[in-house]
């Protein structure tokens, strides 16, 4: 399978881009891959039009299937684990509450994670990014308490076992992991912490480092 | 099935609310439901210790399938699609861009049109979202361009077949139907309206103002 991926990137970017949730699952589910790299500067990627072919939008990670080709990171790793039969239940009630979890990370959790981390990026630059960072915290700290309380009785989102929406939610979560958001949510944390030490998420930092030629550590 | 709903809203929220999106999947595959209605008031849901037992985010909608709670509509309608083997493709291929879909509609569309609907919303009383309303509005137009073109040759988002993904989308562009942004994507206004006549759709908008108490048209 190939995959699309960022070989560079501006430091801002390390660590945070969506490339990485699909290397994670296609690790985890024991899928090999080719990852393909493109350049991404400052206003985006480098070679638009070659990589428009492939994603009108321009967003990567995109996978092709010897000739099937999907993009959207959620929809990737949903199909990952279906195909593999790996990281999802079987079962369309199992299967359902994985979608729930995957979509209450992208759908309620990231549209406030991501514009802290912008406003903590831009900083003075943008004052309305700024002044707007305490109304998304207040409206995470109405989703976090209930995820903290969770993860107190269950080791992972959807229950005991590791899933897709692990995957996704980690990576959410490390868009707050430089700032003060989760420090009151120590199971979130801890939680975080226990999936980034899976030799698979390892593995795939270690790689994407070592593809943007930037040192060990920078992008964890 | 059973369905949580809205039994009263502020006027403002008038049609924008997700529990639309779940009984019109459920109105089209065909399966019957009792909607219980909850209220809500300008700070959100009133009677929130009775419906906190339901969901703990306390949002609506939520499903109980004879015993089975299924929250976060995205997941909902999934579940509903593959339940009655309807609005999706069976096999994963294809079921997969319905999750494509249905995910850029959610995290990457919903993110930035839903800031400019509050900001519409709350006008001069809230001039940090003004002032990101040109950014929010910017972004949508790196996504805009392409969906258009595309709904030129396909009358629906993964191809010639109405999908949950149709509602999913259809229901976030429902969130800039009051202003401007979509003026200048016609064939996506056209795809909007079309999927607003469907018999589905237009049941439910009724029933919906009914239960809200509402003048005919009022949601629409």
């Amino acid at each position: 399978m190939k995959v699309y991926v960022f070989k560079s990137l501006p430091p801002s970017l390390w660590g945070y881009t969506r490339d990485i949730r699909a290397l994670w699952a296609m690790e985890e589910c024991g899928i090999s891959y080719e990852a393909i790299g493109f350049d991404c500067g400052p206003n985006g990627l480098q070679d638009e039009t070659k990589y428009g072919k492939i994603n009108p939008f321009k967003q990567v990670p995109v996978i092709d299937d010897d000739g099937y080709v999907l993009s959207e990171s959620g929809a990737i790793l949903l199909y990952l684990a279906e195909k593999s039969g790996k990281l999802i239940p079987r079962d369309l009630k199992g299967r359902a509450q994985v979608y729930r979890w995957l979509i209450t990370s992208l759908n309620n959790i990231e549209p406030f994670a991501l514009p802290i981390l912008f406003a903590d990026m831009m900083g003075d630059s943008n004052p309305h990014m700024k002044g707007l960072r305490p109304w998304h915290a207040k409206i995470l700290d109405r989703f976090f308490p209930e995820i903290d309380k969770m993860l107190t009785t269950q080791q992972f989102v959807v229950g005991k076992d590791f899933t897709v929406a692990d995957i996704v939610l980690t990576c959410v979560l490390r868009e707050l992991r430089k700032n003060e958001i989760l420090q009151n949510y120590p199971n979130i944390e801890k939680y975080r912490k226990h999936c980034e030490e899976r030799p698979a998420f390892v593995k795939v930092l270690n790689a994407y480092e070592d593809r943007l030629g930037i040192v060990r550590g920078s992008a964890r």
